[in-house]
């Protein structure tokens, strides 16, 4: 794309120097060079373009990386990247994608963390913010965070904390009144009031808290935004700046659709119309539109059923319509993790059916809430736990696949790994129909796959761990976990080659052992290997590792080595973890 | 002690069968018998004082079970258990000790979750309330918090999404003005206005977040209550009642100090002096107090060395006096354990020196912050993991020993487990002065056990895994963490009379392995023993068994099964796991 002033951008300084009369330009410039960019590549396009004109405007009043900048979630930060020394990367195709979506320290100095989940930004700002004070310095901090990252308790956190500093920090509501999909929650109510006050309404929670406030309603403005922060800058005390934004402003499909254009994929720009669907958007017969589907039924025979979400309702297949459908036995209790795990004990223990899903990355958040409230009281509650594979999302901030190692010691779970459809719907309906224990189902990431041949026999029971031996075998034994389950079934077709019959398991149970199977194991075999689609250290096949560890047989764990690759070809990992059919098969040659 | 009403009590029936006139003799009585078991038996006491007359009255009004009343944390279920069947255990020194310190639907069918840990009350709440909206029922909903309690992110999703609520719950906010220590955040100042006016300031944060509100000032009047709650009695909406008590109401000592009585060993109830430290007291020249003292030093010299706590100062040895002293060097960031580790973070980003102290079993409550914004950033923070053994704390809420299974798939973190002083003070020495990343150190439980001969040679570096080796033998090796060195040293003296000279190791490192070391093993050895004071599914020992699983050496793990025990005696519960000296002899004797 041409332009005239953004190509010219190579940091802040030359935002500085741009006549003030400039900076719409500059903002119009970024638009269509992020537009272009999305269109091609897709990305967070909304929310993106909803801060084109606050970013000019922090970067021409603020003095990165000397003052701090600190953007929640990174959902908001193609502009910033632009704007310090990256503008290529959005102007010009052949750079497209040489940034990454999220904030990056790698990439430059303006970043200053790696961020890729929600609400961190007003607790990071008050640890900057406290670092600067402790050193006798004197800089600006400033968070920015929308209105649907506030609903997260760490956001509440970091809010109540910032209120009691005795410095100052910036905090900018971005407040587009629209979270992922809609907002939800009590605080939606209290900013709608300050919207529709300007900000003068007595009953400001932000006031109540103890920060100084300030309203400006054209959060799209750039020379407003200017203004405003020129007045807040060298603030010696906490002060929000709450401003009015349009989620999606300047693209109009994107503003009549903020939900279905939070993240994209490639799109026409002229028409809007999509080669990939995102966010907002389910996919036809994949898992989410199944589980919705499965689930709306069971809900009309069963008014106790009901599910949840954290903000997008679409991982598990409810696009608005089906939310209407659902009614009251559809929750989304926006971007708050510990909230729908606590929440869904207590449904549980209500005697309700409620389904909690979320990406496994997400779902870390509610780490103590699935120990303490779930676990802890048994609370027959299912959660789908989603894209939790290296096939899941390759983005260091989004690693689904450290879930395994995160539940591995919870007591009373139930986790289990379906390989194919039909597993996996026998297992959901189990476990609503259980009364017993919490469940965790990994929902398989990509197309569904039909296997009538692993499926278990009706009526299915998951009450016992027990294994599905798939090939009785001898010599080697190769345990082969939910999604890795057809790679385990091409190493022993490939054993096979060498006259070597490998017995080969569907573990199904993620966390917890068949001892009885693995008691017998080593009676008619030398080697064991276990095949995980997650991280090695603290995950399952550790597990297997110790119970057979007293008995002789050597064993051999297949996973990802714990890390934090980013931007990473799946497939390109595994061969450099060595979980290829070739290595593994030289591997178990070696062994015997 | 002799009662006249409360003896009679056996449920809450019993309590709506009195004349209203009795009510505060009744309280009177629950005061008399919780002072009096609180001084034998140790507890929460100056909590469960302020709440005495709230829970006479909500059993007065409510009719549990049918009516659901859910108490945050359980430090205020005293006076709940003496009116729901429980009250000889209160009153007759030969019962003390029958039921547990905390909420458990184990003891009675009024005690609706297992609950321990703080700010869940509105979820479950709302879980609740959902739940019997489904069914078609109708019956109140209670939810009783602290104001100490709402600091936590998770009581904030939950306010956030019960004002969403379309059906009746009541929210009953106790505010004592107090947490376990001092209250901070700015919650606080909004909570101080709303007393200060008596509930009358517009600038109210319930009402903006859309909750009904009621103020009542007499929060330790008995007959207000029963009236506050008959109004809010089967409310179609959600709604705060926001009652003002007094912590460690009718105990003078304990009103002057009610941090210091937060929860008590046993003590005389004439003096008020204590037979036992524990909130708020720092033993000294144990852990705690070495460690305040040794940061005290190091901030007297460096400027930006700061400590934090979440709620509870006195677990890193910070008094009321050494707070003063430590001024902005020491920060409290109440019941937030997620922002205490991302404001850690930041500090680090920053260039500060943060260490942050926290019990293994609170520091659940921040996995996605360590995961996402310590570990991925490599942030240089030291975390101080308290508690972390089945020494620890034996409440099933509390258990602090899953802590290595939480932390051992966390990438760029490094986790320290000293066995004795010198170890420690040399592993946090090392840990403040690196910036590569973050460390946590398990503090040993206990009294400090000097051991200058497995001190590490000054000046101790932690840069790469490297393993003690403290006896070398042969045939077995013992590799013995932390807490359990002293346990290993025991076997291996066993081993000795046996014949059989082991080689011990002191491991240091307890989620990384010192592979070179380990890849030697088996040379000369033919089993392993790993032996950690901590839960063996995900935990440390796995790691062993994993990486020498495929090297033909037998290996054996001990640690704690994954479960819930409660109110257990430690020795016992290792003697059932099999963790004793002579059950590791012979299993090791078996093993050859």
């Amino acid at each position: 794309m041409r332009s005239r002033l953004l190509e010219h951008i190579s940091s802040p300084q030359d935002v500085k120097a741009l006549a003030a009369s400039d900076l719409p330009l500059l903002c119009d410039e970024l638009r269509q060079a992020i537009l272009e960019n999305s269109a091609a590549a897709g990305g967070h396009l909304a929310p993106n373009l909803g801060v084109i004109e606050l970013t000019v405007a922090l970067h021409r009043v603020f003095d990165s990386p000397r003052d701090k900048i600190v953007l929640d979630v990174s959902h908001q930060c193609y502009a910033h990247k632009a704007l310090t020394g990256r503008a290529a990367a959005y102007l010009d195709p052949d750079h497209f994608g040489e940034v990454s979506g999220f904030l990056s320290p790698r990439e430059s100095e303006h970043d200053l963390f790696s961020i890729g989940h929600t609400s961190t930004s007003l607790s990071l700002a008050c640890g900057l913010a406290t670092a600067r004070d402790l050193a006798g310095e004197h800089h600006d901090v400033v968070a920015v965070i929308g209105d649907g990252s506030l609903s997260g308790g760490l956001a509440f956190e970091g809010l109540d904390n910032a209120a009691d500093l005795k410095s100052g920090l910036i905090i900018v509501v971005n407040d587009n009144d629209q979270s992922i999909a809609e907002n939800h929650g009590g605080i939606y109510g209290a900013l709608a009031e300050l919207r529709a006050t300007r900000g003068a309404t007595p009953s400001n929670i932000f006031r109540a808290m103890g920060f100084a406030y300030r309203y400006l309603e054209e959060g799209n403005d750039v020379t407003a935004l200017v203004a405003a922060l020129e007045e807040l800058r060298g603030t010696d005390r906490p002060v929000v700046l709450h401003i009015h934004t349009t989620k999606g402003a300047g693209y109009a499909p994107a503003e009549r659709a903020p939900e279905l254009w939070h993240h994209v994929g490639p799109f026409d720009l002229e028409t809007g119309e999509k080669r990939k669907l995102i966010s907002g958007d389910v996919p036809r017969d994949g898992y989410a539109d199944i589980t919705a589907r499965h689930l709306l039924e069971r809900m009309a025979r069963d008014p106790r059923v009901v599910a949840i979400t954290a903000g997008m309702p679409y991982v598990l297949g409810f696009t608005p319509e089906r939310r209407a459908q659902a009614g009251a036995q559809f929750v989304d209790v926006g971007i708050a993790e510990e909230h729908a795990v606590t929440f869904s004990a207590a449904l549980a223990a209500g005697c309700a059916t409620p389904v909690f899903g979320a990406y496994g990355a997400f779902l870390q958040r509610a780490y103590d809430e699935l120990w303490h409230d779930l676990c802890l009281n048994s609370a027959p509650a299912t959660i789908i736990d989603i894209g939790a594979s290296v096939f899941g999302a390759n983005a260091e901030t989004h690693l689904n696949y450290f879930d395994l190692a995160m539940l591995g010691a919870l007591p009373n779970l139930r986790v289990l790994a379906p390989v194919c459809l039909e597993e996996y719907l026998a297992m959901l309906d189990w476990s609503l129909d259980q009364r017993e224990r919490p469940v965790v189902i990994r929902m398989p990431v990509g197309a569904p796959l039909e296997r009538p041949d692993l499926a278990p026999a009706a009526p299915a029971t998951f009450d016992t761990p027990t294994y599905q031996v798939v090939r009785e075998g001898s010599e080697v034994a190769i345990l082969a976990l939910g999604g890795f389950f057809t790679l385990g079934e091409q190493v022993a077709d490939a054993l096979a080659e060498h006259g070597l019959r490998a017995t080969l398991v569907n573990p199904r149970y993620a966390t917890e052992l068949d001892e009885a199977f693995l008691r017998d194991l080593p009676e008619r075999h030398r080697a064991v290997i276990t095949l995980e689609d997650g991280v090695l250290e603290g995950g399952w096949g550790e597990k297997i590792a110790r119970f057979l560890g007293t008995s002789g047989v050597r064993t051999r764990c297949y996973g990802i080595p714990k890390g934090f690759p980013d931007r990473f070809d799946p497939q390109e990992l595994l061969a450099r973890c060595g979980i290829t059919v070739e290595g593994i098969v030289a591997d178990i040659l070696g062994m015997r």
